[in-house]
């Protein structure tokens, strides 16, 4: 028996017009291995311009969201429009006129996924948000019905493009930043005002949802530390490379005995490490559960039509499934009372130091780490192997440290004290991740 | 409110005794996070033995299939025995009884699932198998529910764990096949009669249920070209390496104007593949489709945790959703009428010759590529460079060559041609994926 489905599209932008180009280009193919006669029947854009890229025909543009939510074709509404404001409104809307929805909206399900999921269940509808986190690749499926067997105890991400996008041409090409920056917004990888994915917000929303699915209580953004890449240095990438380790933005949440830990930072992990080859503006999700072992999902994190094909795929799921499933994690506004964070989370440590080139220097300074209780994997001169001077002072040289595993606030003493030896300074403190 | 669920388990080998020990477990987890309330009610194994070690109690030790279906607490019925004797009969007792069946057992599925999902329609049960393929990885949930936006154009799988156990030694410490065979044997990686795993059978009824799945029409394993890695010489990898190709015995399946395509051989990939990084037991798969492009799944494909991993997320799945879905692909013994196979498909070839150490050789070899309309990408003395004799006829000389895309037809008349020169032969032949 075919199903026959009305969807409409709010917001016709990058994503949203990848949906409608690939619902309209797969609709016999939907009807023939999905028995689904998926169709769109309408959308919402202020700007008629993209709608007529589109060629999206008169008698589907809607002139405002109560056209959409009183239209009885309509059982499927794909938000596209991203943010907190408008976006939030018209899901409401669709929601309460007992409208599935599927969203593409990190934002929006991060900050208020446990109000809508209330009206959601309240109007009988779905709610459905696999393309908010990691473009194409199923991350929210696996979470719920894949690996849902396990209690997860990591996970490890690459979520925003533009970053690792920067980051690997930083690695590969030597740039600076702000160099690199500049050439990623030429190219479109990266937006005019680049703030919400190089100062972590983007990875931070994404985390803020799976780390919720995957530890089974809400994890609220306010409990992620988070620290962006714009004050990376090209000659930490390459000193970290000279040692074996390659730099990535991760996004890292951690359910031990202690608690919950979720933070996205900066981080060099061991070249071998599966997250280390995804390059350029590809992504990926490192999971470990405690049956499963390691798993990784890699694929592209954003792109019209890799984001197009999780919000088409939700579209489908929601078409030929009248059964709905509401989240398996506690939905709510707050993480549960008896939830831990930790914030005084361990970590590795590499430090950039710039010392003075005088002896004793080297004594004075890992007595700092030993009165800290902080112990050393690697002392390294690594500047000297390298024929490189990178100092401007010329009476300094760099030193780098890599420390074992210890706590951030140990490792912000010894920084202090380090710091106030008068020797020098420590330029640069990158956390490592095994 | 609280789904309550029993299941059995039959076969309570490697994966089955793993799957009881995860149901137990995590019983309070999954009361807790899935609200279901999943018990093991009965089990059967001819081996009493194992069921000691297991704990196993007395009351839940059944004495025959007919006590387990008729047994009304039993829903699910887990089968991990294997094979498609006794393994086949026990399943059909289980659907025609109403009980859904979750299984491990690519054989089956692979040979039977059109018999045995009309039997399931028939009596309203389910029939699940994610663990049939590459472990813990949730592949079939994706393709079912991840991917579906998609055509699936293209897939290349490393979906044997003890092939890439045996080829990733043999690369990495230069030994040859049979030792290496002996060793993963002495370890528990490799079976005491290997063939199912080392000449590809393992990996042919992996690629039948996937390549089905993904290209929504049934593919039946007599469709497959299949080739194992009992030929593979230590010589082979190690030019390849020095040539920056990895070798992997990989699922290959293609569906392109011309038909689809599906071969499991021995295949060169580059380097930079993040293919050519999954090693020791770790499987993954790489799929390309029309929306997402490229994505891969990386996991372990075998083992007790990991396997139980996918049947137990299965269970769950199954103890969860009162809504049964069967497979979107025509669940047939035979593929469509319309379907077509491409036999005589493209790939780039690497070749490795021994030949006449002689002035005129060379220009002999590259006239026969020529007249057969194949182009060469690479010609290499290799050995030379590595200082390293291989030949033990001390008369003649390694030659290796790298071809352009062209077909098996072609590229097996040139190798006839050219051993019929009478100034060497081709000593191995393996294919190079892009």
């Amino acid at each position: 028996m075919v199903k026959k489905v009305g969807v409409a599209i709010l917001g016709l932008g990058v994503v949203g017009g990848g949906t409608y180009q690939t619902l309209v280009d797969h609709h016999d193919f939907y009807l023939k291995t999905q028995r689904a006669d998926i169709t769109v029947e309408a959308v919402l854009d202020k700007s008629t311009e993209r709608l007529d890229v589109l060629g999206i025909p008169n008698e589907k543009r809607a002139g405002s969201i109560d056209e959409i939510v009183n239209n009885p074709a309509v059982k499927i509404v794909v938000e596209t429009i991203g943010g907190v404001g408008v976006a939030k409104a018209f899901v409401i809307a669709a929601l309460e006129h007992g409208k599935t929805v599927v969203t593409s909206n990190k934002e929006l399900i991060c900050k208020h996924s446990h109000e809508l999921e209330a009206i959601a269940k309240k109007h009988g509808c779905g709610l459905y948000f696999e393309a908010s986190c990691v473009g194409g690749v199923p991350i929210i499926r696996t979470l719920l019905d894949g690996v849902q067997a396990n209690h997860i105890q990591k996970m490890m991400g690459i979520v925003n493009g533009t970053t690792n996008y920067i980051l690997t041409k930083m690695a590969n090409e030597g740039a600076d930043y702000a160099d690199t920056l500049k050439e990623a917004q030429r190219l479109g990888y990266a937006e005019f005002d680049p703030t919400n994915d190089v100062e972590g917000f983007d990875s931070m929303y994404k985390l803020s949802i799976l780390s919720s699915m995957a530890f089974h209580t809400k994890v609220p953004h306010a409990n992620i530390y988070r620290e962006g890449i714009s004050k990376i240095s090209g000659k930490d990438i390459a000193f970290g490379k000279e040692l074996g380790y390659t730099l990535k933005l991760l996004a890292i949440g951690k359910n031990t005995d202690k608690g919950i830990e979720v933070r996205v930072h900066p981080t060099f992990i061991d070249d071998s490490h599966p997250l280390a080859s995804v390059n350029d503006s590809f992504n990926a999700v490192y999971l470990t559960g405690d049956a499963v072992d390691d798993i990784m999902l890699y694929g592209r994190g954003a792109g019209a039509l890799p984001t197009a094909s999780a919000v088409v795929s939700d579209v489908i799921y929601a078409a030929t499934h009248s059964e709905i499933k509401y989240s398996t994690f506690k939905n709510t506004e707050k993480a549960d009372r008896k939830t831990k964070f930790v914030s005084d989370f361990e970590s590795a440590y590499y430090l950039r130091l710039s010392v003075d080139d005088v002896a004793g220097v080297l004594a004075q300074i890992s007595g700092v780490f030993g009165k800290c209780g902080i112990s050393l994997i690697e002392v390294s001169q690594i500047a000297h192997k390298m024929n490189r001077v990178y100092d401007q002072n010329p009476n300094r040289v760099p030193l780098i440290i890599i420390t074992h595993k210890t706590t951030e606030s140990r490792i912000k003493k010894a920084v202090e004290k380090i710091n106030a030896l008068g020797h020098g300074e420590v330029k640069a403190l990158i956390r490592v991740e095994k």
